[in-house]
């Protein structure tokens, strides 16, 4: 017969589906004005006005067999090259088009790479909480995941854990900042600390543990001192996993790049094996024209001071209200701690007060819930009054 | 260090990318037009108008976050049921979107199915000759891919070898109709045949074997008395694997799907195995405004007329200089008897008359060579007097 694990990965509905069914039924019953679904990562801002109109510019200026034609496998050259000279303008880091590989968003940016780098035995570590399709990508490859905690109070990595963690088949580290679901980021400290245990642990065992940063919420982060650091900068053998989805409001069209560090060990057979992992995971090319537009694009983002207000709004309400909250520097989620040791409960009392809110053990760890504040900002005023309610019940 | 298997995949050139470059460095030393590069199958002929309008038209209409939103993994629930809906008018086969999985083209199509299907020491069944791809994406599920020949005259399926070669290993046959490279159309009576064996066979062995058709050329067919049979019709446990690349010329914006037989054993789970290797490939959903587009644009297609003069002019053309030639009911390929017994060499010999073909044993099939015709018209007029020359010199 069919595959049982794909079977079991394609019919398993995932909690978030859940949620959203959940939400859809109760909307029926008392109005979708009085459900508040905050459980879903989509960008809930338009695309800036630029997208559109590179779109139909492109598509009026460009003869179609060109526009619409197969580009190199790696990505349309002209594409690769000014994104990449954008790269180096923005983060001081020589990159070439030629140490770019355009994908179709971060999903593929993330599977071509352990792919590329995974063999028989091999294990990657991430830290919770974390983003759980990383798990599904990594079992594709066969390779291990070991999830390792972050400090509840800074939601930062527990580095003495990576030290005891790592070992000869420790491939690679992942990372993800702006950080989705605490919404933390690592600020360049903490890059540094990588880089160095990174370093020692790769000439101890004498092959590189490769760092492999998954930033699709890098342009997402809302106050003045808040940088994302890039990591090429720290560490040479970084591999950047990024999308549009998210700085251009974009998901749906499926675009973003992996960008192997120049300075690597053996840098250009690296990018080979990129190169392979997409052929043979079926990537032919990311979408063609949606590359130009991202190539147009890049260093735009969509307002972002909506997901700003919407940050303030919620972690202000909240922590007033008595709950403790991870303050989100980046990206658009919150993280909270749940009022009672069982997260399920929590997220099932506030259910009574129509706010639906992730299990963080979704996410591998126990005791928080995830709050999506990509939503219409009158959507988190009126749910405060309920948080309230809520926090009333716990005593807080 | 990284996965060597990836590397070897990413870091050799394929022959066609060889000839490319070849033809780019002849152009420069003789010009451009007096190089005549066969070798590339990309579509030649400009998108349908509708294509253009459509992505505008779309764009202007609908409000962003839909628009560039992420649709659901399995593709956009109009969309689906738009083109399933189209595909039941068309073939007669009661269709639904739930039978739809929306995918980044041919490429993804296939793995995702051979993904879905595979399990470990699983064993898949092509004809050749056949797109070499395959062999790529078969590896991929750590299965093997078995090479059965074709009729030298019909370059029909040898059904006495697929007798001989089915076991209970078997999970799937695969076929491509119009064929890449030799332009052949299996007829209803050939699909029957498959359909009376593999019956046969999976009753015989207690388990379905699949019959995965992948007809990214089902359009391309030029002459009014050929039909491609629509599979689904004659056997039950068959997936269609489709792309508009070829159709609506624009294989670079990746997009088609997965058609599921609703008649399948357990058709509704072997859906899910769909969505679920999908999801373990990094998938997350086709490239949401070119769903649309494809919905909209599914039935029409670029000017095939060109493809039919191409055709015929070449068709013609060589075997009036005595060259022996399969006669191509479709795709936008001929396939030609080398006229001597290495078409390595036969290959060198055309190469001296600027004329550039890919040899057949890239495709699994020795003593024969590929010409694409997807090119400018004119490109074959001025080629065919050097055909005439290549001929004599073999004294044809």
């Amino acid at each position: 017969m069919y595959n049982q694990k794909m079977y079991a990965l394609g019919s398993k509905r995932s909690t978030i589906r859940e949620i959203f069914e959940y939400a859809k039924k109760r909307s029926a019953e008392i109005g979708a004005e009085n459900v508040f679904d905050f459980s879903i990562g989509n960008p809930s801002v338009p695309a800036p006005d630029a997208v559109n109109e590179s779109i139909c510019r492109i598509v009026k200026e460009t003869p179609s067999v060109a526009l619409h034609g197969y580009t190199s496998a790696q990505g349309d050259k002209t594409v690769r090259d000014t994104i990449a000279q954008k790269f180096t303008q923005r983060f001081g880091v020589e990159l070439s088009g030629e140490d770019l590989y355009m994908t179709c968003g971060a999903a593929a940016s993330l599977t071509i790479t352990f792919h590329a780098l995974a063999n028989e035995g091999d294990e990657f570590i991430v830290f919770a909480p974390y983003f759980p399709e990383y798990a599904v990508f990594v079992a594709g490859t066969g390779a291990k995941l070991t999830v390792l905690p972050s400090d509840e109070k800074t939601m930062l990595p527990d580095f003495a854990a990576l030290e005891r963690a790592l070992n000869p088949h420790v491939k690679g580290v992942l990372i993800n900042s702006p950080n989705n679901p605490s919404g933390v980021v690592y600020d360049g400290a903490t890059i540094a600390r990588f880089a160095e245990i990174l370093e020692r642990k790769s000439s101890e065992y004498g092959a590189p543990i490769y760092l492999i940063s998954d930033e699709p919420y890098r342009e997402l982060v809302y106050d003045k001192e808040t940088v994302v650091p890039c990591v090429m900068k720290y560490y040479n053998n970084t591999i950047i996993c990024y999308s549009y989805s998210k700085s251009l409001s974009m998901p749906g069209e499926r675009v973003g790049y992996i960008a192997v560090n120049p300075q690597a060990d053996d840098a250009k057979a690296l990018y080979a094996a990129v190169c392979g992992a997409g052929r043979i995971l079926g990537f032919v090319c990311a979408p063609a024209l949606f590359q130009r537009v991202a190539a147009e694009c890049d260093g735009m983002t969509a307002d972002l001071s909506v997901y700003k207000r919407n940050r303030d709004l919620l972690y202000n309400g909240l922590t007033d209200c008595g709950f403790t909250c991870v303050y989100p520097d980046g990206a658009f989620y919150l993280f909270v701690k749940a009022a009672e040791e069982d997260a399920a409960a929590f997220c099932e009392r506030a259910k009574k007060y129509e706010l639906l809110l992730v299990n963080g053990a979704d996410f591998g760890y126990k005791g928080w819930v995830r709050i999506a504040y990509c939503v219409q900002t009158e959507r988190i005023e009126k749910a405060l009054p309920l948080f309230k309610k809520l926090a009333e019940e716990y005593g807080l």
